[in-house]
């Protein structure tokens, strides 16, 4: 039987530290209609990710902060029910960013960003991984290590959160590109995940009572590329063991994204002397590398050079759950929330 | 009476913290002999610099420390006394890396570097400018800000040690290329010098109760480039202030060079949200550049653009006091050791 309403999530407060259940809130609302051009979309999956975290704060960003009692924003991999753009038919599979709700009406653009709208092709890969490894994370990856770290054969890679959908993808296009690639990760199974499965050459728990001398152990060549998703103590840890002329693409703060109060960052002294790159990214800044990534990562992947776990949590209800354990390092590789079922598996 | 001694001067003791008189001893040897292929200089002019701070310390980095008991270095304009070289005769000038010290022997190389040797024309320029404005600091500005910062016309770059030989380079430059300049500097004196002599288009004291709010005045429309030449307080001030994808040259840590125990940094999550690239650069590393920066400077001295100002210190006996001022912010602009009468003035 079809949906007769669409069931969203809003924000209902803004959290003053570690989101709770509490700060969302459940809510239906009537399945919207779309215009000319515009077509309505059913979600199957919802992509959760970090970067969501700093949505729910109302501070100076790249972006703009959802409202209270707005729907929180996501990407998500759909279903067309409906269609008023010559582009698209009902029964069409899109990436999107229609957010935290079973329902959307998007709005096809002449040229489709790393958010969509976008018609996938089920044959080519599995539609969920439009919001993984070939998708954002994995573009995330592709952009901050090739085109900002820029590793040699030989060199050492340093990645955090090395067990998540971005990190994971970073060690393993350092291992394509002839690098060392070195993970950290909050657990030992996801140091072995990261290992065994993925073919890292080494990880580090960044729970190590002397994460320094582990990572000394692991890069006994120094390390020339850190990649960092989290900031924080492992930051700290990598910057006296930094190469001259070493990169960093800082790509997130996950340790601090639900701080009251910001702490104090690492010394740069040791940038000057050893002539050391730091910088930030957004992946959606690199739009025009959409194309490489796709081509690239797509046959990465089904070579299987470039592997990737999905970690799936089951029905809209229980994303605000999953985002919770996502901050919290509870996930192994991309976080999904299953919003209905995928008829494609 | 030509000399009959080489008078040095020497580190005789690592110093913790600020260093003191105490930790330079004045020695006298046999004036060297310049073998084939080698020249004998007598040193006019010594040139100190921040960095020479560094040398003091036996800690990695990018060049090797001064041993204990031995003569303190830097960069040098001398005048060859003999010389065992078909470049060089008796009575030219050179520019090279002499160190505290009447007398050295350099040996050509076919390629000079950033610090020679290389034949100066007193025609062109006078000679201590090879230490300044058209030396070493002059194209650490050069690199550091337009290879690195690339300021566009009408951005806002800020610089910090701003009356000092690098720093007041980098804001006249900032100038030629259309930008806006903001120096930051440690008394009003040298404000009103940077702004009234130099043409910055305001300044700011490092000294100011409230750094952060004076800089947001001195930069309404946020900072695009921040020279940083000094680390510590200026740099946590200007963080919150960048524009998106800001450029933060880091050429030097002035104010923890004589810490004992370095100091926590700025938090770089704004690092993320702005794409800010920081990078840390040694004007040696540059060297390809050279050539472009002497013309480019050249000219710009000659027509006015470019101005500087020399901080002379008489005797090299002097030169311990003079080094000690400079690290306090004493010098205004470039710091010269007058260590022997100049000819050409």
């Amino acid at each position: 039987m079809p949906a007769t309403s669409n069931r969203r999530i809003l924000l209902k407060n803004r959290p003053a530290g570690d989101p709770r259940p509490s700060d969302f809130e459940i809510s239906e609302a009537p399945i919207p209609r779309p215009s000319d051009g515009e077509i309505l979309c059913r979600t199957l999956w919802l992509s959760l990710d970090p970067y969501m975290r700093g949505r729910m704060k109302d501070v100076k960003s790249y972006a703009a902060p959802v409202e209270i009692g707005g729907v929180m924003v996501g990407g998500t991999v759909s279903e067309v029910v409906e269609s008023n753009h010559p582009g698209f038919k009902a029964g069409d599979f899109v990436l999107g960013y229609g957010g935290w709700q079973t329902h959307h009406v998007a709005r096809a653009a002449a040229k489709p960003g790393p958010f969509g709208p976008l018609k996938l092709d089920p044959k080519a890969a599995p539609i969920s991984t439009a919001l993984g490894v070939l998708g954002m994370p994995g573009m995330t990856a592709y952009v901050g290590l090739l085109d900002i770290g820029q590793p040699k054969p030989g060199e050492t890679v340093v990645v955090s959160a090395a067990a998540g959908a971005v990190g994971s993808a970073v060690g393993q296009l350092a291992r394509i590109k002839g690098a060392r690639a070195i993970g950290v990760a909050g657990s030992p199974e996801k140091c072995d995940y990261v290992v065994k499965e993925l073919g890292f050459d080494a990880c580090v728990s960044y729970r190590s009572p002397d994460l320094g001398g582990a990572l000394k152990e692991a890069c006994p060549k120094g390390i020339d590329v850190y990649f960092d998703n989290v900031g924080g103590d492992v930051l700290n840890a990598v910057m006296p063991q930094l190469n001259p002329f070493a990169r960093i693409p800082l790509c997130g703060h996950i340790a601090q994204y639900s701080a009251t109060e910001l702490p104090p960052g690492p010394n740069l002294g040791v940038v000057v002397g050893m002539r050391v790159k730091i910088q930030g990214f957004i992946v959606s800044d690199h739009a025009d590398r959409l194309g490489d990534f796709l081509r690239e990562a797509s046959a990465w992947v089904r070579d299987g050079r470039l592997k990737y776990h999905e970690d799936v949590a089951d029905g809209l209800e229980n994303a605000p759950q999953a985002f919770i354990g996502l901050l919290r390092g509870k996930n192994l590789g991309k976080q999904l929330v299953r919003v209905a079922p995928d008829p494609t598996r």
